[in-house]
């Protein structure tokens, strides 16, 4: 397995599509090179512009010619700029990154300010209106649990159930940057960007936090907030 | 006056150039939809690559039609995602933002890890081995003070004097990144970038204290360090 960190701006997301740029297709091509024949394996599809600093992938291969912990320099030689390995181990067989992980850490950024930092451009959501943390921390609180998060998940997706268990959410702030973390035994599509809307949404007075309860109950997606832009996302670490 | 941020991956530096991404030209076309007819002038011509986050332009105007409170906000409607005004006031008549400027803060930022972090792409200096912070800060302590910087200023600069004061330098490190913050009352032409190269030419061995002594009595570029790259130098600020 390894470690892999990307800055998701110019990936049209994880998942290989022909004629486009994604993660796993430039992992599988370095892969390639080095092993010949194998097959990259994420432990989540990403979409377009969502950044990792902890993706894990699979890489099975029928030749080990290279020890793990050489893997990543390897690799890293032949990643572009946007993309690396940011460490490898030997996994077991039967390992699969997807359906073996425990628990899901995400980050989303905010930057609140009215006024854009050109240096974030395409790493926050920037928003001109001041947050309000201790609102956001409070209807977050609400959301921690096992609960049914229907409302929180991208219509057309289709998925056998939409109960899921979000084992914390911390609301920080330091200086304009807003940092939303949520952990969770398993996300639904979009579930971690339509959270983040929904905490904006209360935090800006469109939604109660009893108006976040009732989501969990009636489960209406066109109740809930915005679903937060890909580009404040990052995915941080995966737990197995 | 204008305060200015940008990300400098994709300009061919400050000053206007036909045919190119110039800072000077994004902020010529914004301030010019907006005042018509007008003159951009700079605090520095900074490299293809260098960042700022305390750039000082003035705008000379024939008509003030848009209050200096407002101009941030309308400049950053017209501006491209890798450049924004963070500030703006009304200057003197006479107020010149490169000849006027007391004291200037740079700082260059390098990250020392074996494995690069494709989020820090283009905005830092990636080395491979280790830097000694210490080694370096005993170094940069000679470079403080009025001194000969002409073995500090790139080949085939034409200025009248090659003496500044570099009022002082710090080293520090926060995890795998040290920035080097050089506070100086003028730079020759990338002179941080070659202090910076000398600095790590001290920490890796390469150059003695001793060396770096004798480079400000002999003024020899070719006995200094390497020119670090311009993505990790950022114009932080301008003192008037």
């Amino acid at each position: 397995m390894i470690r892999v960190s990307f800055d998701g701006r110019n990936f049209s997301g994880y998942q290989f599509q022909p004629d486009r740029r994604t993660v796993q297709g430039e992992l599988t091509k370095a892969a390639g090179t080095i092993f010949g024949e194998c097959t990259v394996t994420g432990c989540s599809r990403t979409d377009a512009g969502v950044h990792a600093t902890g993706f894990i992938a699979s890489v099975e291969t029928l030749s080990g010619n290279v020890p793990a912990d050489r893997l990543p320099f390897a690799m890293n030689s032949l990643l572009p700029e946007d993309i690396a390995v940011t460490g490898a181990s030997v996994a077991a067989d039967d390992f699969h990154p997807r359906y073996d992980a425990k628990s899901k850490h995400y980050r989303y950024l905010i930057r609140d300010s009215r006024l854009r930092d050109p240096l974030l451009s395409g790493r926050v959501w920037q928003i001109h209106t001041r947050l309000d943390v201790g609102a956001m921390e409070e209807a977050a609180r609400i959301l921690v649990g096992e609960h049914d998060f229907a409302a929180f998940c991208a219509a057309g997706s289709t998925v056998s159930s939409t109960v899921r268990t979000i084992y914390g959410i911390d609301v920080g702030r330091d200086g304009d940057v807003v940092a939303v973390d949520v952990y969770g035994n398993g996300f639904l599509y979009n579930m971690v960007r339509i959270i983040v809307g929904t905490l904006v949404y209360v935090s800006q007075g469109k939604l109660t936090c009893g108006d976040v309860g009732k989501l969990l109950e009636t489960g209406d997606r066109t109740a809930a907030g915005v679903t937060a832009p890909p580009y404040g996302l990052y995915l941080t670490e995966v737990v197995y």
